[in-house]
């Protein structure tokens, strides 16, 4: 068969409706969320279920055209969007919009891949229960997205990322068969660990279709603050502290730098920040308790209120309403992104480290790069009892961010030589995607290279599935840090 | 290289010290824990550190010698037993037995294979932290061997299994190379998940030689109640407000039915059984409370007196004292084994269902069993929180032990075949070893196994790591329920 043949075949198994190919209808798919990736496609389908889903698989492969699975087209490291060359089908999740299932009994949700985040918490919520993820896209990511990617956010110190949240899959490989492996178990030892292999993988292995997720109780009560502390180390051991004296109750303990604070304050002044900002750093903590506001504000009060007497904490904020706690929760969610890119925008970088050196790679990085790039800012705040900053770089006060983006890549190398030097990831939350995957060999093992590609290999021979994502390309830079 | 020179080799390497060939230094290794499976091997290797444990590798491999990794030799479905050729060289572990970090700020301790779980335990407590795994044998099996099994517990339902307690892994893969992916880290989506693929595969795809595992706080407190149930529906509505009133601190919910209680009563007349055993259903509950003993006493009573107020529990016995406590623990997991045995033993499963659908599971395979083998008892008891039951089925008060071990293989269909039925798992923590890998295609779809065999294929060309474990054999018995 010619590739000529391929695009009668997809009318013929989704209906010409469902397969785009006019500029209009696929430019969306075709660029990421950023509008700075802008790929090509043979054409965009829009199967509506799993058997859709592998049909377009066996179609493809019979014409060895790549597949590029997209969800939301939220992600931020241009997993979803094609190259240029025109040849991939880029295969849209996004009519596989059904909740299959809900057991209240099991707590669990079967969901398809299509599913838009914030209709799962909502379904969870109709039904009495949590479904814990949580991020700034959740309004148009999917479950899919967020599987494929291993999605993380900002209760995952609670109740882990994605992974941790998936007890079954339905996926359609790479020969375009479907793997129903949608189970409802916690506790399942029949073999190879095939779910945690699909999820993270970017749809390079597989098409994740549809999941089985775990539900959780509502807590009676979320309790939020800010704390404020004198010192990196002081978070860090009030961290361990409340970790302690709130057991799992401690649902999110986001930090926030001084500077970015202030750039919240700078370029925000819509938003309320209800402390005096003279310390270096800030967390907002989040209390889930379940049994209601008494006991949540007992609680805190006993925790912080040594942590103050002890000098760990500098001050404290608790939110004394919903609207005041809904407004600490714009500060983290949207008001940072807003000040960040009021103040000329910056280089990003979704990093972790060990908890414990935090401290030393706060330091470290700053120094280098101060003697690298002097009066550039430093931008750090993000998840800190997982240890993932969202470690931004803003531009010399002095200069201007177009100076800035012009050293991108020395900056991005600085930073994450640091990252790797502490015993940390290049990408806590964000994936590989195609703006990542070349910095691998300089931080991963050959060892682990050749393991994953025989993983690529024994899954997708032809290399169809996603291809130019996740694996670097064979004769990447090579050095290492 | 010939297989004889294997031997002068592995001496050259370890020292010959740690070649053990004669029958007396090997038989413990040979035999399973119950002593039903008896294997040989050429030798029985103990190396001392990792690069050791890759240097057999390499010569095995160099030699064509299938490897036989083990830990503490405390697994249930001869995973750790060689096959009766004496081809394989029994790889033990033990002396890889370092705890090589504990990191307080980062929660996490680092410990290799062949540490003790009991050790851990300690190692943890004593730097004031808990290392959740808990099960029968932890004072003899090993991490290894809890990591290669993913091994469960009774700890589960609140902390996970033994593949999420873990952040990082070192391996010797089937080339003989080390894959140093210790990483302490919480969030990292840096590519394929390797850790899980390993975790669970029981030594047939890499040799797990230290692993990076997760800390938490020490409970304040644990309080441990026995509860008495009307009905298996109503076991499972408490459970699921016991989820929502004690939140995560419910950390233990295992179900007892009254004929397992009664074989306790009348095999074991020394252990006490704090409630008049008059109802269906019994649970022990443990609650881990973050502040005190007056705090979890007054929740318990806020739950449980409300359902017992509303008839879904008909009776409760909290332990006064930590001596009431471990009598409870006791019972659950000693007494009901020491009953088990002293009636004549009984065929055991280690099977899950979802939790909504144990109440039809139990009906339908008691209702099975009494049709094809009338008078035998199902001895239900397990981790109902996690779906997870050991279903065990003791002989017919009319007839003898002996009779029912005759149908040992016809009762396993009959049960397998009724949890397969209920969408469950025939194996829950178990694995699959040799005892149970000839059902999997039975259960598990085409598709599935030879997903499986790609992975095998992939890391273990060869086929020298653990083979005749996990994999079905190629021509096995494919029938289908």
């Amino acid at each position: 068969m010619t590739k000529e043949d391929l695009l009668p075949s997809l009318r013929h198994a989704l209906g010409a409706a469902h397969v785009l190919t006019a500029p209009d209808d696929t430019a969306g798919y075709l660029t990421d969320r950023h509008g700075r990736l802008h790929g090509r496609a043979l054409a965009v389908v829009r199967p509506a279920d799993t058997a859709q889903v592998a049909a377009v698989v066996r179609l493809c492969r019979a014409h060895r055209a790549p597949i590029v699975p997209q969800g939301g087209n939220t992600g931020l490291v241009g997993g979803a969007t094609p190259d240029a060359s025109g040849h991939a089908v880029l295969l849209s999740l996004g009519r596989l919009n059904r909740i299959r299932a809900v057991d209240t009994d099991n707590d669990t949700i079967t969901a398809e891949a299509g599913v838009v985040l914030a209709r799962l918490q909502e379904a969870a919520r109709e039904a009495g229960r949590l479904f814990p993820l949580s991020l700034g896209s959740e309004g148009s990511c999917t479950v899919g997205g967020n599987l494929g990617t291993n999605a993380g956010g900002t209760q995952v110190l609670r109740y882990g990322n994605t992974r941790e949240l998936a007890l079954g899959l339905e996926v359609v490989t790479a020969d375009g068969e479907i793997w129903d492996g949608l189970r409802g178990l916690r506790k399942d030892n029949t073999g190879y660990a095939l779910r945690d292999l699909f999820i993270g993988s970017e749809g390079t292995l597989g098409i994740i279709t549809a999941a089985t997720l775990k539900l959780y109780p509502q807590p009676a009560l979320q309790l939020t603050a800010l704390l404020a502390f004198p010192a990196i180390g002081d978070t860090i051991g009030f961290l361990s502290r409340a970790r302690a004296g709130f057991g799992a109750a401690l649902t999110a303990f986001e930090l926030i730098s001084d500077t970015a604070l202030g750039l919240v304050a700078r370029h925000v002044p819509e938003q309320a920040i209800p402390l005096d900002a003279t310390q270096p750093w800030y967390a907002l903590l989040e209390l889930s308790d379940s049994e209601g506001e008494a006991h949540a504000r007992a609680r805190f009060e006993a925790v912080v209120g040594q942590a103050i007497e002890d000098g760990l904490v500098a001050d404290a904020a608790i939110a004394a309403s919903v609207a005041q706690s809904q407004s600490l929760w714009r500060l983290r969610d949207q008001a940072l992104g807003v000040a960040q890119q009021r103040d000329g925008g910056n280089l990003k970088h979704d990093i972790s480290v060990p908890v414990s050196r935090i401290p030393a790679f706060l330091q470290a990085t700053a120094t280098a790069l101060q003697a690298a790039f002097p009066g550039v800012r430093p931008v750090a705040f993000g998840h800190l009892g997982d240890g993932n900053l969202h470690y931004n770089v803003s531009h010399a006060l002095a200069s201007t961010p177009a100076a800035l983006f012009a050293d991108e890549a020395a900056i991005h190398r600085l930073v994450h030589d640091s990252v790797h030097a502490h015993g940390g990831s290049i990408s806590a939350e964000h994936g590989l995607g195609q703006l990542k995957r070349n910095e691998l060999p300089r931080y991963k093992s050959a060892v682990e290279l050749d393991l994953m590609r025989r993983l690529k290999q024994a899954f997708d021979p032809l290399g169809l599935l996603n291809p130019g994502k996740v694996l670097p390309e064979s004769q990447p830079d090579a050095s290492t840090p």
